[in-house]
């Protein structure tokens, strides 16, 4: 494992699935800052699984700090550590898995990998579960961005032909108030829902796209060549479970685009401030920022975990096995990942300022 | 900037495009290893301009040793220092870019992160000519790999509309020899010629994906979660200039997937060893390979230099002006750039064998 | 703060003197490892406070593991994280440190750096309580090195003027019972003790030198220029508080000898095996082991806590003040330093194994 | 071999004695600095031979940047990258020690890591003249430090008995002009150039300490505890080929020291600024610097190529032999050493400033 990221904000994530805490150890962060509590709790819920096309599982996603607060609750300069326990884990169940690795899942890798120590109950360290602690140290790392006045924020842009392209790309504006269901355009995620539920009543499951802006970032953030904004975005975001593609501004579409059509040509503003036309770099060139917003999409895979019949090798008998994957599980990881996507993204910026 | 890369296999690229020479530092290659410089010159012509379609610039690219090499020719376990010496640089004329930054090139970023010692020349440090000595380490990485029955190939997958898909996704084959236009397809080769033709008579510019893949690789190659395969890879691809997308597998395609379709359903094959029917997961599961070929895609964004006029801002008197890039200039940088990706793709993988 | 050691076992130290807990996660452990909880708390108990010659306080320093084990408690891969709860601490009264900072203690520099953040109470992240996650950390890696044929032992070697020299620098045993005093030669470890006393009785306090030995190291560990045994190993080892010097082999000897003494030249061994006649170079050349046992010092400071009256400087009138520092202190940091320096010296051992 | 270090600045060493060239890669530094090459190159030419008491091998170690300056030589924020080239090397007679490894050397430890691509060409990477690429990057850094207030001076404190105490611990001030002979004592200079001369007479070589002062730095340098400034020094210093030992402020002296005695207590000067009356600490407390002078002291053992015949064993026939070594040698390391003691150190805060 390398369960750390970054250069001067260095997060290490621990835990599995089924062991009895899962956390974060937040090294570099500044010294002085009061945690608003209150806000990263609220920020940990739009997480938590129990709403709109979730799985019914309860976690109450509760966020202890063990180290790094002084006797006022001020970071001291020193690691900050924070667990959830997990609590109400039932492991009794995965013998069949140990047999029969289910498709697309980590479990076949990681027994290959890890050999006898193994720990595949619920997913073991390729939960999504362990995103939970990515978001504890990204909602403490947007409450410092917000006092630079850098926002970050995302939404659900596809899910099967349903688009959502409500964002701007220029505006330095950000939604606030996500509605329930975190997409913007009422009618996309209308559509958008019918596709969650027809995948839920076929014991199925959908993949999505989720698009993610920052604003304010001021000119000259990222350390081209390998420390570029895109390089370090990318290497946390694919930290996280089901992510299989990461692409900035106009990102893929630009195979189909002329360098015309492509460019963004720099005018200035109303206030003569030297602005570009267009936001297809999506705010960063030659890997560093260019003062317009980051826009960036990430496309998450459907949840592996579906209840139609699937095949497998019993890796006992070694021969083919028709696998039927009980209890419920998330339509779309998606949903509960816009949050994860924000709190990544704001580790990745933090660590760039500090 | 921060031009170093690779955790046991470190390689720290330098130079301008008119610097005296580029060229690479690698730390961490293993001592004892006689590198073929005949093929890796051979290499190296792949990316060298004065091909179809490409920049008439004549750009010899030499390499010399000048470390890390015993007497006998073999890597000593010293730092291998390789340097190109750029010969007939013209830098007259760069005046008129520093005062109008041309659109959606590093100019402007360059000039306000790095003030007065901006070199913006030829595009100084942001120049593709910065990928040439990536390619000295991805030649001798690659021969490396090729020792261990590792292979790293890439093609040119989509133009315009035309969109050569004759990769298989599952097969441990990779086609050797590359036709001299670095795509498959001869039919949909010729489509993309045709969008170059049309791109080029119009002073224009287009974009492209390369597709790459990689096989060989044994099961559990990676460390989640953030020094997975897709982190690491992704990590040095977006150090490539005008790289703005890298999908893994299916990518966004998953996006209008269902769980049933999307997941790699585990079977056994003809010799009774595990592999997958499908592979949209592109080899790759939590992180770690899974045995199944590497598969991924890389977008790149039409070249910024194009003949057409275009709007900059002057930065010495404030006002908008027009703005015509002479000069000749490839018009899609992805045609050269196949052998780049490869390069890029096999000191991540090399980097991860250490 | 930079909690972070090693590059291939993270570990990362988190706590201070009176957070809720202080611990450990160790990050690319290997799978499948069984730890012996038991004989890691016995060596928990050697840094532990309460024995001779120690501070009379009660620390029971239990270990808990949090996460990285699977249901059969063996490694999982995963980070391992393993806390120790801090019971029964008083914070009270630490307000008379905050105007007028100790003497050759953290006070200072941490309330400039930190500002309103610094946490002060019992030394805050400074603390010697710090060491106990080390131990945690290294009493792990000792067990796996163990199983590679790899010990790692230390002692006092120098109180005052009191040295025990009974260490052999060239043979591969380690003494393994050490006395409860730890150190091995009686003549001198009771003069040790007399220093001690005479220490306690003023009020005051003493240094002190560890001697440390690593057998059963195999030739070429180490990666010059900067990744070097001794360079990796005074990166930790200037980690644990008070320590103010490191040396290897003859260490600061060497400047009082001539090349024909100190030079260790090279012999066949009764086995036929290449080893040298003496061990100057504490079983390093180049930074790279050479099959001797590595032998290194380190030097511990007095600790800083002392009864005796001193000077200090009041922050908020900015008036010199005289100042006492009441309870009861390890006269000598070393003492309970042996075992952290093990712990320390196996970590970094480890790292470069794996 | 891990040739890099640093952490925002960072800098890669390559090249063997006898490669083609030897140089460094300055990744990191910032841009628009004019660097003085003349103010270099006399930096540089302490470090070469042909002096005092030094080998009469003729090096001219020029510096020529490759790359990381603009057309107005102003560093331009891409990686700084300088060679020094290799003329006049003889690798002709090197058989010998192929076959009969130099005690105290690193030939065999590199022949058994490296096997058939081991370089042991006038000592290869491990040789002496690798150092001359530190001083390239310390003699920049110790300019950019300048402008910051930051002087780093060193001097020969220890040869044989001989010591110049002349430092005085807790003054901001360094003597500028060093004699021509690198240490300040007349009297002590005097004893021991008559070491040298006993040395040199007798085929013999000595080893000796060198003590460092690093003024002007602020309050709050470092990040315990594993970055704290010792931390960092050490492990740079540890990379100078020949080094044994590494203390700070009263270093292994204080192992024989009292609290009381050790302790430097907190005082006003008399601008009303607080200072400590003492420096034992070295300018450190808890890894942070406190303001007052950094002191540290580096342990040099004797050139282990001395002219005495010395045992070594045959790797061929597997039998004992006398080995002489002919050729001449520095008869004492630290000599030459002096300015890459402070290049080390320079480079160490430099990377901690930015």
């Amino acid at each position: 494992m390398s369960s750390l990221y970054g250069e001067n904000l260095k997060i290490t994530v621990f835990g599995q699935s089924h062991s009895q805490a899962i956390g974060v150890v937040i090294d570099g962060f500044p010294a002085g800052v009061k945690i608003d509590e209150l806000e990263l709790q609220k920020f940990m819920d739009r997480r938590a699984p129990g709403r709109l096309y979730t799985t019914p599982r309860k976690e109450k996603d509760e966020v202890k700090f063990l180290s790094g607060l002084n006797e006022n609750g001020l970071t001291c300069g020193a690691p900050i550590m924070a667990i959830i326990e997990n609590t109400n884990v039932k492991s009794k169940d995965y013998d069949n898995i140990k047999l029969c690795p289910r498709p697309s899942h980590s479990d076949l890798v990681s027994m290959l990998k890890h050999g006898e120590g193994a720990d595949i109950r619920g997913g073991g360290q390729f939960s999504g579960r362990l995103t939970a602690p990515i978001c504890i140290a990204g909602g403490i790392a947007m409450q410092v961005l917000k006092g630079l006045g850098v926002n970050v924020g995302a939404h659900i842009y596809k899910i099967g032909k349903a688009v959502d392209d409500s964002y701007s790309t220029t505006s330095q504006e950000i939604p606030i108030n996500l509605p329930d269901f975190p997409s913007l355009n009422p009618e996309s995620a209308s559509k958008m829902q019918d596709e969650l539920l027809s995948a839920i009543e076929d014991g199925d499951s959908v993949g999505a796209v989720i698009e993610c802006k920052i604003t304010g970032v001021h000119v000259g953030l990222g350390e081209p060549m390998f420390d570029g904004v895109e390089s370090r975005l990318a290497k946390i975001l694919f930290g996280i479970p089901a992510v299989k593609g990461f692409e900035i501004g106009a990102g893929f579409s630009v195979a189909d685009k002329k360098g015309s059509e492509n460019n963004d040509q720099i005018v200035l503003d109303n206030e003569n401030k030297i602005v570009t036309e267009t936001n297809n770099d999506g705010g960063v060139n030659g890997g560093i920022t260019n003062g317009m917003p980051i826009l960036f999409k990430v496309a998450f895979k459907p949840t592996p975990s579906i209840s139609k019949p699937q095949k497998s090798v019993n890796l006992k008998t070694m021969q083919e096995e028709v696998l039927e994957i009980k209890g419920r599980h998330d339509p779309c990881v998606a949903i509960r990942a816009v949050p994860v996507v924000e709190a990544a993204a704001a580790i990745a910026i933090l660590d760039m300022y500090l």
